[in-house]
């Protein structure tokens, strides 16, 4: 077993914020995460997978392709985009970073298992000083 | 003449469209940058100010002092903040990186100055490919 | 189970030596570690818990909260200080980075386990070159 | 049991391609890693052991040794070196990151088990958005 | 007058020799780097243009055409390819990355100059100890 | 002119302090970094020179040769020391880095002089957060 891993960038807009909520109650729960008007990081995404090496290639998986697959299902629909508004995967959540990344493990497992390899890890870091990561439940 | 850089961060939504363009002329000289919801940055900005050294204390500047007023006077006003919609002294401005440092210089020249020492740049990073340097005109 | 993560840093002094041992062979064990006047580093502490998922906030705890209680705790006992000379829970002991992971996870895990979540791993960096992870016993 | 990494860096020329392929089908497959006049990487390694604390010197392992085990069996191999042409534990395997992880691993296990300690991983940085990493199968 | 950066990226394999010189001068000279079958890194590219601000769109440049400009004229050139054998611009030169600087600014002065604005600086980084910077005689 | 960096490291104790004043009076200016027992930094220096291209090497300077001369007149002396006791081109003054700037500054440039090249900066990054630069007055 090899584990490869890609990083991916994503810039996105969001907010944290209970509609049933106060604002006073947002404030005190999310602090500066529930301003009105919306804020934004520069997401990174490193998205891990593991499988047996192919000895013709020397590859688990030709991180090419496993790029190209990261941005046509998951980047493209999370690059300059509203985490809150824009995410069909996030439809219904809290856009927390936590969400974020079981929506992407959801979203990226059958495919991946389509390669005949696994997916190991989503990690994804909002800032340089928080980052979450999901193995699968 | 010695240069003390203080480094503070803050994330923030924006949006770079005119409103008197249609979509398509915005999403042709912005491209992704004219979506409508939003998106946002970790903007990382590095303040410069220059100035003599001080020998009792070895400082040009007390680097605590500096990183409070960049606290008081810029960054508690753009962080988690909407740079379209949130922030004084970018109104009627497109919310460029461009414009933020320009701005940015605005506000702090005069306070920096009253330090008895110069404000030498400002270095503004939306994402860790691009980066914008402004030194006042 | 989703694994979070908050780094924080600290500046601290340190020297590596036995009283008991001569000069000689704390220079032969510790090399420069051992020179008697003291050296420092920028310590880099990744604090990661692991939890469930709490659908309302979306958070598996509250970061802002996780921060202040590492600053509390942790941070505000190791930052400009001595390891040798200043920190109560290293009394006694090598001023290591090995033996530093341990004794923050001492101190942390109790009160991580008190916010219904669980300590995962301690990791810090001494040096761009050296890091150690931790995870309990 | 305490986790100690080093790292360390080294800079080669490679080329991934199978002569009995023809150059269609290894840029099909390899694309721009089949070119053939070579290209090169800045790798950065990491070696991460494992072991129990030696309350003495409050190691795992000493770093400077470990680090020099390192150079001597790993790196001088590799740095400003031809991954296809000059390194013996690679030949007859295609240069990819994942066979230099398995590699490295087959090198340094015994080595470090000498010391009784035990590897752990090796993990490899290719470019700022690739790495692999192996823990022995 | 407003600077503005972009950086991109290439790996590219390159060996500094003098075929005049006998194997011992080169290694005298070049060290590791006359290795007889190259070595390679990952080159980063900083690329500073500076200018008025365009009012209408906030822009100095737009940073995308820029990026498309130094993909099609410089890191399509460089990247994946053997700086001493496959680079018009760099014929008959060491492959230094000083000279790689100069070869850069030279492609790039006339492109960047027909835009309206000026191009200020080529940084280099070989490696994250050593770095190159030319602003043109 | 080209310019041309050298990046070193060291890991250094210090205080920032006075004597004649009273420990309030040190705490009010200097805050945790007056703290009595020592604290200490991961120094990042960048030594930049400039100077004409050698065409027969493609070089400003070996930058080995560089590197060499910075350990022995710089980092051997400033590495796991104590910037307030151990170097002789600190005493009497106040450990700061714009000290530290200045100190290397004088060190280095006659011995970069005598090389044919200038000295055109030093760089000291004390934390991420706050760096200094010199260019000799």
């Amino acid at each position: 077993m090899i584990y490869v891993t890609r990083r991916e960038r994503f810039s996105a807009a969001h907010r944290l914020f209970r509609e049933e909520w106060s604002e006073d109650q947002n404030l005190e729960v999310f602090d500066k995460c529930s301003y009105p008007n919306w804020h934004g990081h520069n997401y990174v995404l490193y998205i891990t997978v593991k499988g047996e090496l192919n000895p013709e290639t020397g590859f688990v998986v030709n991180i090419k392709r496993l790029s190209k697959i990261i941005k046509e299902h998951i980047t493209s629909k999370l690059d300059h985009r509203n985490l809150n508004m824009d995410v069909d995967f996030l439809k219904g959540k809290m856009a927390s970073t936590e969400n974020l990344a079981i929506g992407i493990w959801e979203q990226l497992k059958p495919i991946i298992n389509a390669l005949g390899i696994e997916l190991h890890k989503i990690k994804i870091e909002e800032t340089e000083n928080n980052f979450v990561e999901y193995y699968g439940n």
